[in-house]
């Protein structure tokens, strides 16, 4: 185990939601910010829940992601705890009702304990806003992220050339 | 301040959802069972949240009744914490996206969890059904239902009596 | 067939639900508790359902869980008739409108007639929640219930030390 | 009370619901068939419900038209007992969830128990809906129909001509 | 092609819908109705769709059956131009918004225009409806209705008993 | 009546519509176009939906903007029978499900049968997207349509404006 | 690259959406129009959006078709900024909220920036919507589209005496 | 106007939004931190919003918050072509489908372009989010952060200070 201090933290209900939550970690690689990752749940482990969102600032954690799904209730209750932000991830589970669930039980927050809510299992977006936050205070880092957006333009238009070769020879076509 | 022990605790999120919740109260007092009545929010009062959910079978709470709207997460919370059975009313508040909100954060709770969620703004069939739940053990409590079952059986009738008597002019009608 | 009397009453409209159902017998089993599981459907075998309800306390039932898709009327109407807790499943049955369907026939029930709603196709709450009912006046089974909370609490944590491990190679890991 | 027998039975979980109901009734006066309206709640009256689907065909009635608010079971139940056709006519009652609830429990019947489930409110369609099957087997009440759907088509033609007569003035208005 | 005229008329709007639609087709088939199946498209034939509409009652057809997917006009059209009962059959079918889209379409009519409309690819359902509105005037339709009701049970029991054999060993069961 | 022949047809289901269409005549006026508005029921008035359909574009009609709530089949319909290009306005009606109706019922059109749908209500960008499509063919009509959206434009501008002043005083403010 | 002008301008965001919106550019060969077809992404190439919106009607471009998916601001971000007709192909990309997040980013554009929204997926109806609109003020493509709306009648025609032959033997069946 | 330069930028499409999100402005105030608040429209003003969004990070601004109803494109194009961390405030306008389109508009962004969206109308929140943005970076304004949290438990003790009293009288009533 590294002994790198954590900057972002990566929590999830359940470990059935890991395979869509390692797409934050990854972004966390990519702009090489130091990261946790781990199981915290509200439902099974309130305990563990509450000691770990009363002292993650403490531990130098700056910014909270936070994935589950069903009656999501993880982000809410870190946020309601931790004076840090938390990022939540609605997950489209099993038996969900299409994903409504989590998405609603994530975004509906009431007045005074704000959860930042990305997409239906957009764990890499949560992970590019975890940046844009830190990257308030970090110059460089806003640097990276505006040539992560130049990186993503640049895919588009390789393939915005592979689209006009590829119906090139269509006599009705002619390509923008 | 009564010195009887509650045996049915009803809590909400705020006290806007007082005037759902106090239908809960009205039959607690209708089936002349103990109870106590508070404000306990899971996003505003975390700790008290944790304490309550905690200690509540130890003071003598036999059941639950938690009420909250948007994304509520007060239900599931105390479920979480306590063995007691919890009841969930999802209340329609304020910025409400038509009450699913709160329907969805209380209903979708995760397996191990339970939670026995009632109808939008229900207050009082969660009162209703706490005391079902308590006659599983009270022969004298499952009279009492049946009896109120029978109320609301000859309510009905004197409607239909009603009904009858002011449509009886009409030719065309011939009233069951 | 057993001659033990059952204390908790598994019913559902159609042998197509017992898949989802039988997860409500599982914890019957687990908790040591006397059930009958059989089918008992509300638009086909109206009189049956009727018998059912009326005479399910006299035969020593404490808590009825009832399961139904579509349209489903089976936990309301038993709620109608019989002064026991019962506990509805919304089952999400082929050509249902996305489950929607049936939580909304279940949860929505009218004032005076409560019925205990658990998430989609969740029978393993309703088993669970008829366990917390039992309990209210049971301390050894509200034992038994906190050990199933503890044991929860263990499966998760079991999952966070493996998550520790897959990741300790990380550079950037740093783990909770 | 009028000894004439009803042949159109209008029944409602509540007398809530009078207030959209007597439209069905409007249209049995208009088109001078025999009705009755009475209150049967599936969840209050079980019995009366139970004894009323059972005997309707018996005494006379041809078409059951029923509407229920929320969790609404009455069209269903009256269908899976009587072989007579049921009108459900959902109703938004208060607490509805816009109006869903009541809809999706009166459409969404299980294979082998039909109800013609008419628009949220539309207890006058009801009406209409159960003429056209009595004229199913009545070439008078066909032509009274027709007669109906021609008086539509004329109020229309009616407004056709309002309106062009308001709009005349305009200078770029030709109207059709 | 069969000479008999046929009394139940079943459309559809394509082709696609034909392994739905056949379930109608059964059920008069198994209660010996003459009836016709065709397809009429509102969209793509809607001469054809007028003429249809406008003529069915002169060749005898006495209650129509008729299905539809995404935006579907196709019931509430005929019910517009002829003076039959229309059943209408919501399709869920490819890009559909999870059947919504053909639900609403056909269920929420204008007042004076009614369709019986039935659950989501219900057109077996369609099929009994309109046995039951033949069987308002034909008593012996309605005892074959009677009998269908009493096959339904029995089916049912038969699972019962099926249930209850798998199920005896188990020590903690007691079957009902 | 003005003899004008009219380019742009507004039609609705009904005079209850007048209220929200009339926005769409308003553009006509103010992009000097000649328009007709008159009321065409789909299911009222089913021949002279037909008739309107087929004649529209042989008496030099362009472009037709359909209004219609609930199973709205008008703007469908019509697109069905005539090759005109058809602007589908869904209104939200009384007793509507939230608009949802109309809004599917006008949005999803089978493949073949295209209408253009607006938003809920939004009459006034129906007639700027007819004003669009004769724009097509009309550089004159582009330029009105480019001034248009300038003026859009500069009332935002002149808001901002307003908006700077109502704040300058607050001590915390700097506007953009 | 084909040096004729493009009349219809097909994009899209995202090279995924290419499988759905070639159906678009199917239709413009089949009526002979020239079109161009691209990725043009706003939120990952908002300046070529931009500018592509800018330019179009100077490039002789007189119709947009649109397509996007999730969070779709393509079609109304090019309206907003372009003078020509935008007609918007919502699609339903994977973790799309059963297409509701496309449906609703495109169709709810607010007053004086129209958007022609047509049915999820429907990229050839986006198509067919194009040439109406070209057809406007171009007779001989009005003749084309009524050709279009022959053929698929006469496809349906063909379909239906195929279901006559297939049913033929069948002694209750009678086929219109 | 104040020459403070402004650290957190809010925004809204239309200046009828100004009622929700000045609660934004008044959560700056309480935080003491500079902000500015102006109208930004992506659709009516394209070019405006493209260059806010290009310059915001040179200007000095850390957080922007951007509110908008219907088809809300602005939060999502804003964080399209800006690095900062952008807050998405959808509002319920009037002509709304009961807020979902306003959701889902601003939620539901791709990968690659994160918004961090509130609950519906929560502007609030919006102020509250950035203020824990800026603090990952700022200890001083954490301290602030968890004085306002420990001021939102205070406000709910004093109104649970209140029920207590209010109920004390009932005999039934124990209070927690």
């Amino acid at each position: 185990m590294s002994n790198k201090k954590p900057v972002i933290s990566i929590v999830m209900g359940s470990d059935s939601d890991l395979k869509i939550m390692q797409d934050a970690a990854e972004i966390c690689r990519e702009f090489q910010v130091n990261f946790e990752l781990s199981i915290v749940s509200a439902h099974r482990t309130p305990e563990r829940m509450f000691e770990y969102a009363k002292e993650a600032h403490f531990r130098g954690v700056r910014v909270i992601i936070a994935g589950a799904g069903g009656a999501a209730h993880l982000p809410g209750m870190i946020a309601a705890i931790s004076p840090l932000p938390v990022i939540g991830v609605p997950i489209k589970s099993s038996n969900s009702i299409d994903g409504w669930d989590s998405v609603l039980s994530i975004l509906q927050m009431p007045n005074g304990i704000p959860v930042a809510t990305v997409a239906l299992n957009a764990a890499k977006n949560a992970g590019l806003l975890a940046i844009r936050m830190l990257a308030t205070a970090d110059k460089n880092m806003q640097e990276k992220m505006l040539a992560y957006q130049e990186k993503l333009k640049n895919s588009v238009l390789e393939k915005v050339e592979r689209v006009n070769k590829n119906y090139a020879e269509d006599v009705y076509f002619s390509s923008y």
